[in-house]
């Protein structure tokens, strides 16, 4: 069989790390090995955008992120696979300034156009006034200038996942209790819950807050998740101070997931919701969860983050 | 289905990428994929290393490479994560200064010793004698200090991979008449031309060098692949003048491997592989071959190209 497409890898594989000290099980879903960009989740979100574009007749791309941001440089990284034009608006490079990241969407050739974190929306309506000007039909993938409308699509990419994990609990005869991940912008945490409630699974979906309080989290969760999602779990108490700050703990976690399984994670999400993830089970557990880790990708922040040590 | 162990991804999928101007066929062997510490063909040579180790009865890993050394980065957190005492030889790192293979080697607390490029079987004759005087039984993974001696375990790694690449052939149908790859200590190739020799496959095998002259390069290759190997197909012309250099070709297929597929090839490895492989299939090739490239992986040292330019 040729492996056509964009991920050579999926469904990706979910790997057995051991046990933590009071006995709960630990499995890693490998969505970092997608194999386009580095994998993660922001594949397989910019992949459903792209799908969504596309079917609503739009031909240019309009993303937005922070300056260290998975989501454009995998945005600004598909699009130019495709040859579809592609425009990333970037916030806060104030603080963060260059990163590995940005250096490839860059890259690309994708223009970037910089704001505040005040100013996205009119950074947005900007831009998009600006494209239909001259002639084309931009899309941008949050939706409206506010960032909502288009939650279908990044909802479809994590309800594909669930599916995923779904089968794989099937084939393994493993009956996850609980599914973590960072939560960041809720399309991840949305799509899982989602692919839950259709499935009718009994898994805890806990979203690792990277940074958004619980109100603005759950709020986001809940509109990508759509109708019909229950109760929403998005733990606030392993941020750390905010978006991109970490602590030992954290450190302590990137290193040991190195050098015992040969995985690199980053602080600002995936170590981040990993070290929530065993504190969180280290509190609330009794020790017989099962338990699946979501490996959301964004390697190119591991190395921003040795650059940085 | 757990997926346990050190690769959750063997065998590696293979990706069709496209057609070159003459009409060439390629496709990729994504060895990057394995999923242990970026995988590579350092991860699956390594494995074997240790495997052969313990066959041995030996309890302490000797590893040598220069400063930028997969194979050193790979030994260290492959021993780190089986509780095995490590220590890599590191030359060369007066050129190369700081890499991030030696920064995630160093983290492992592998201790490091340096010597330089004519001072490796000094170094290697020492450290031995120091372990043995410690009461160490120490495994030196390319035998004597001159090198030799454990060739079966390196030749078995690749060995495996030419079986996974005559299996996908026999599953897709693609009848490939090329197998390219970046060659450099010649354990890759050499374990490939062994499993070809061994399934009586027809694919022409051939090697770009990364750095060494034809003498060298084809003696090591033959070492490595074994009794019954036939010609060694090890191409000198595209080395850029040695270890580590690098022409704009090879910048330019760097970028354009990120921008049309989203995977990282290095300067050194992959990039210098892969660039040398289209100017040799423009050159002799008449456009009618299918050719596998194999990504022997390397990810380190694209982040490290980035940072440098």
């Amino acid at each position: 069989m040729i492996e056509k497409g964009l991920f050579p890898v999926k469904p990706t594989p979910v790997q057995y790390l051991g046990k933590l000290p009071k006995g709960q099980e630990i499995f890693m879903k490998r969505d970092d090995l997608l194999g386009f960009s580095f994998g993660g989740n922001k594949a397989r979100i910019g992949a459903a955008f792209l799908q969504d574009m596309e079917k609503k007749g739009k031909d240019f791309m309009v993303s937005y992120g922070s300056c260290g941001s998975n989501l454009n440089r995998t945005m600004a990284l598909l699009c130019k696979s495709r040859n579809i034009p592609c425009l990333i608006i970037v916030s806060g490079q104030e603080a963060g300034g260059q990163t590995f990241n940005r250096q490839i969407a860059a890259d690309t050739g994708a223009r970037q156009v910089l704001c505040g974190k005040d100013g996205v929306a009119a950074a947005v309506e900007q831009v998009m006034e600006e494209l239909k000007g001259q002639g084309y039909k931009p899309y941008y993938l949050y939706g409206d200038a506010r960032g909502m409308g288009n939650e279908e699509a990044a909802r479809s990419a994590y309800m594909g996942a669930y599916e995923e994990i779904r089968r794989w609990q099937q084939e393994s005869g493993v009956r996850l209790t609980h599914i973590f991940h960072a939560s960041g912008t809720g399309m991840t945490q949305g799509g899982l819950v989602a692919g839950k409630e259709l499935a009718g699974g009994q898994e805890e979906i806990i979203g690792i807050s990277v940074a958004r309080d619980a109100e603005r989290g759950i709020s986001a969760v809940r509109r990508y998740a759509g109708e019909g999602a229950g109760a929403i779990r998005f733990e606030t108490d392993y941020r750390c101070g905010g978006y991109g700050l970490y602590d030992r703990d954290i450190q302590e976690v990137i290193r040991e997931m190195m050098n015992c399984h040969g995985i690199a994670l980053d602080p600002t999400y995936t170590g981040k919701g990993y070290s929530g993830m065993v504190k969180w089970l280290a509190r609330y557990g009794d020790g017989s969860e099962r338990v699946l880790f979501i490996h959301t990708g964004g390697l190119p922040l591991y190395f921003d983050y040795l650059r940085g040590l």
